[in-house]
């Protein structure tokens, strides 16, 4: 069962409008174990549309078209569909009256422009459009599909699921077959050596398929299983996803669609765990994120960012002495400024972050990337020294995501 | 000039990823003058990337492929184009050489697998990755081209220009067009008030084709005028420029690339203004946005973040019987954390956030989205009053964005 999704308009082309109906098709399609062979985009011209149609259709057994359904002169999907399966364009005079009464009921002009949208090739069905005025169509085309739905994503997200997807799965005997995805993030190892690490299973005689997907500056592993029940399909994945715990476990944060930050906030607020950040080098960006959760003021007392020694002096009391000796990027100032922010916010935990994200300030000692990491619980402070590589925005990114890896780390009691 | 897009990756077609890179290229193209054909998406696989790089090549004069460039074994652009124009493979001592020399730079260990980002289809011209490790090529195939450039949207967007358009220009015999680009970013006014206010200005007379783009919360218009002269074709985006600039004035914070924050840097630079920011609602956004700037440590003094009460009252002053009084979300705290945190940090300027990010929180008085933000400069404390409408975390940009452009505001003496 190979599907191809075709996005029709002159917007698209010129880059005006980004696509967001492909992957939206897309993730829904393959989430119903449809493949999906193929996504292209063309201009609203005939001669495109039809032979962009009978290419797709040559490699696919269904291609899903949007765009190009509106009222006026330049759109002009429907026309081409039917010149490309020799089809005449027939009235559908239900679909007629419904769109004049909707006119009336918004005490809009009626143009006869507008009756185009009434139009559709011999031997359609409509489908219909709950949020719009243009309806769109399904067409067998010897044994294949092609199906017309209009371009507005708000649009496009309804009539899929309530008119495209019944109509495939019925007509392609879709009905019985059941899928269950996991999704497993990672953070501190590289595409190269997650794929490394996993070389040893075999996740084809598991019955699952497997796919990495580097999401900056994490890697996130995708486990994908169908079977005749829902029960088999999760059973598969299940298995699968143990092995790769085992072989990952130190990377994973989550099991699941959750962020890190995520994860975090479930557990500080579940163990009633306060933090607070100080920050140089991430410049706000740890305490932002944490931020980023719903409900996160139960847990984040406060963050500072402190890009002044003075601030690092007067907000955390980090020792003057301290930043002369060992400079303000070192393990000691990092140590100093969790400590600090701990014991004046009077939280449970306190993290911090300095270094030098470029791409100026580095030195021969202290290159651009240089970030020393620091959490204090109380019991002991941890420190990490990195060497990132990135550009100044990629480096403060990394950064944060490895100040909450120490801090999920420390929360899991893990060295 | 024709020209299409190829996109490959399974995460594509599954819908995990959406295609960013497309939009990205055809823009940059269609403003050059280049004609977009099609766009298309397919899977790492050999079949499919070779036939459908066959097809697009048939109706065009040049394809620009991206993706699959990575060092696991599910990345194979490389070898798939090789194939697909019966190339032999070819080791590039030099870039060997660069790959081997950056592992050892960032002390990661060789692995042979990373071997494979230095060959290339025989024939083939390296693009050099400014951003990464692996570089891309041009391959003419029998007078047409083909691109090949990574997915990863930093480096696609660098390699592009960079690498792609001036091959393309030689090769087609377009170096003797000039073209002058000129972007022009908004915010506060919707996409469709922007075009409103624009309605009424003839581009076509002027010889300036226009372009408006969204870019959450902003709205980027984009003036592009090609002429024979590069003198020429600035002058006209100059004039329309004048157009754009008398209508939007008050809501434009950029001529040119330059995001808001690196608008603001120059100027505090420039002016010797210090600043430092209280946060409640953007939890650290606006200090991690003002610290994206290099050189950032000049202006920026502090940032704190303020989620508790009492992390407003001991480290901003805010005496507790505004917060009894008013709430924390209100205009007389917005005001006291400004005035505190400028206080606290003896700086030129201080600026504050609070607010109801959501989606909980959330009262009858005050609903989700509202947000005070409050600038004191010494000589006024002025606060603004918002209604937002998006999720938690456009919420928070949207809030950082405003305080950001009140800021600008402020030092461009606006009231």
């Amino acid at each position: 069962m190979k599907i191809a999704i075709l996005t029709i308009g002159n917007e698209l082309l010129n880059g005006r409008t980004a696509d967001t109906n492909s992957s939206f098709i897309a993730r829904e399609l393959t989430a119903l174990g449809f493949r999906i062979e193929a996504l292209m985009s063309v201009g609203d011209e005939f001669d495109a549309i039809k032979t962009r149609l009978h290419d797709l259709l040559a490699i696919t057994d269904a291609v899903i078209c949007t765009g190009g359904l509106g009222p006026t002169a330049d759109d002009i999907t429907t026309e081409a569909v039917a010149r490309a399966f020799e089809r005449k364009l027939v009235m559908n005079e239900s679909v007629l009256a419904g769109l004049k009464e909707k006119f009336a009921r918004y005490r809009l002009a009626w143009t006869d422009n507008n009756a185009k949208q009434a139009l559709f090739p011999d031997g359609a069905d409509v489908i219909d459009n709950p949020v719009g005025s243009a309806a769109g169509f399904a067409l067998p085309v010897g044994g294949k599909l092609v199906f017309v739905i209009p371009g507005v994503p708000a649009e496009t997200r309804r009539m899929l699921p309530e008119g495209v997807i019944p109509v495939l799965r019925r007509h392609f005997g879709r009905d019985s077959e059941h899928i269950f995805k996991q999704t497993i993030k990672t953070f501190g190892l590289p595409e190269a050596a997650v794929d490394a690490k996993l070389a040893d299973v075999n996740f084809a005689a598991l019955g699952v398929s497997v796919g990495f997907y580097p999401v900056f500056p994490e890697n996130h592993v995708v486990l994908t299983a169908r079977a005749a029940s829902a029960d088999e399909a999760r059973m598969k994945v299940t298995k699968a996803t143990q092995e790769v715990a085992s072989r990952l476990e130190d990377y994973i944060f989550s099991y699941g669609e959750k962020t890190l930050e995520e994860t975090l906030g479930e557990i500080l607020t579940e163990r009633k765990i306060t933090i607070a950040v100080a920050e140089s080098c991430t410049g706000g960006l740890i305490a932002s994120r944490l931020t980023d959760v719903s409900g996160s003021s139960v847990y984040f007392e406060r963050g500072v960012v402190t890009y002044s020694n003075r601030a690092k002096i007067e907000l955390l009391g980090v020792p003057p002495e301290i930043i002369e000796k060992h400079g303000a990027v070192s393990e000691q100032t990092a140590k100093a400024m969790a400590e600090g922010v701990r014991q004046m916010a009077k939280t449970n935990i306190g993290l911090s972050s300095t270094g030098i994200a470029g791409p100026s300030g580095g030195t021969k000692e202290k290159p651009v990337g240089t970030v020393y990491i620091a959490l204090a619980d109380g019991n002991q402070t941890t420190c990490r020294h990195f060497a990132f590589r990135w550009d100044r925005r990629r480096n403060k990114l990394v950064s944060s995501e490895a100040a909450l890896m120490l801090l999920l780390n420390d929360l899991q009691g893990k060295p």
